[in-house]
């Protein structure tokens, strides 16, 4: 991992808990619950791999960093609203998340669902505001595009496949790569076609760094996998081993570790390439599909 | 009631449901049981009522009816969605809604959850497409709009408030009141707003339609606390006198239920008051103040 892309990767981290303290609500009034429970679970940190997305896609169209890291703001609070609303007891029934206890936990139930659609409903607002783009056309474009990838033919689609695979009969690739690119691959791949988006990218550059967001997008889910597998739950921050707990097909369950630690380097290998086009300019781009790989969790 | 009144808001039922068909999800894939879950909730009915202010605002600028239609149906499926989330167990814990199982009863709770969150996505991607609406800037604004009246600093702080209720020491009538001008005015007022924002309605038309708006939903929710108060379960589709069961605090229960019924009587001739400059074309809306409180359900 070269020192360039750790420096930026940290960069982004503090840009983006700064911008997400601008745009979270605060409030002393009788709703003061509700937002301390957004900006505990917002600010409870994570990779910020969307973010980042978002940031360095830009880059390439030489985009502002103020349009850029307002757009990855709603996109991070999107991922997060889906985290807390996928940990409760009726889901994924998660106690632990990035080391912290989840926000059903620490609150209570309906506080989860509430900052769950809270922040849902807040990023929406953020993207149609003309605060950070002053063409509509783009703020409106990007809102259709992150609602589709998030919604019921996207993220949410992904999680309800996701919920019924424990009834399913033998599972096959096919069936856990398309919940997967539901699920994860959908707004990691909006994440890299927002900098595209705001950048009035021609089609050519689009279907290039949809090409990337889709091998990346893999690679992640099957590492998330192998470490899940592998069980570290320290690094991890979270419980692990429960895939397997649950009897739940992964790639892990079905390719078995090696293959699946191989096919994973392949889609890293591949993502990259498809960013030749973009030269240098795509250099932190290509090591996050590396960073993606070799990450402990 | 007019005649004309019944006709136009029956019309609006009808033109509504086949709407909400052509922009819900149909699927035969995996996630087949979350597009039924969403189609249920949706098409249970109800009385429409934001969904006709919608249309009425929107004709007292010559809108099209096609575009305010599309823009009802956003708003509709928010509600929905508001609905779906506040009849969970951890909220409500509702298992009946106009006269049908909750979704999480005829479903389960993580199906009603995410049916929500799809909803809830869903209304932005239909608020942000071009398919309704020429001009960006529009589209942008509703975006905008709805998510501000939907959100943490809206709808969803006013049911956090609403839940923390139960442990507020008396609460008074100020507090009732920013709670449910929260919880359902700020839905109700965007509906309203919506035909004007459509409309490139003056500053001086949106306060109109504003104070409308404000004193029609305070109404709509004083009238709802003495339908349930007097309970009649079968009229109402829903359990009824739950507010009195569990000690919460309503218009009824501070004011009386004369006081009560004398003060949605003045809010509704206060409400078509508002309307006056838009003559004859705020007919129905005028209507509607009364239909209000006039209703048995």
């Amino acid at each position: 991992m070269s020192l360039k892309f750790e420096v930026a990767l940290q960069a982004c981290t503090q840009d983006l808990a700064r911008e997400l303290d601008i745009v979270l609500p605060h409030s002393d009034g009788a709703e003061k619950r509700l937002h301390e429970a957004m900006h505990y679970s917002v600010q409870a940190g994570g990779k910020r791999l969307r973010a980042f997305l978002v940031l360095q896609s830009a880059h390439l169209f030489g985009v502002s960093k103020a349009s850029a890291l307002r757009v990855a703001a709603a996109i991070e609070i999107i991922h997060t609203y889906s985290l807390i609303h996928d940990d409760l007891p009726c889901m994924d029934d998660d106690e632990l998340r990035r080391g912290l206890p989840t926000v059903h936990i620490k609150y209570d139930e309906a506080t989860a669902v509430l900052a769950g659609d809270a922040l849902l409903t807040l990023a929406f607002e953020v993207l149609g505001d003309e605060s950070y783009h002053s063409d509509p056309a783009i703020r409106a474009r990007l809102v259709v595009a992150v609602a589709r990838a998030a919604g019921p033919q996207g993220m949410v689609a992904g999680q309800m496949i996701d919920l019924d695979s424990e009834t399913v009969n033998e599972p096959d690739v096919q069936h856990i790569t398309r919940l997967q690119q539901l699920k994860t691959g959908a707004l990691i791949a909006v994440a890299c076609e927002a900098g595209a988006i705001l950048g009035r990218a021609s089609e050519q550059q689009f279907l290039a760094l949809h090409a990337y967001a889709h091998d990346l997008g893999l690679a992640f889910q099957i590492v998330d996998d192998i470490l899940d597998a592998e069980g570290d739950a320290e690094a991890m921050g979270k419980a692990v081993k429960k895939d397997a707990d649950r009897g739940k097909a992964t790639f892990v369950s079905i390719l078995g570790i090696e293959r699946a630690r191989t096919q994973a380097r392949m889609l890293a290998d591949q993502a990259a390439k498809h960013l030749e086009p973009f030269a240098e300019k795509a250099d932190l781009l290509k090591d996050l599909a590396n960073f993606v790989i070799e990450r402990r969790n």
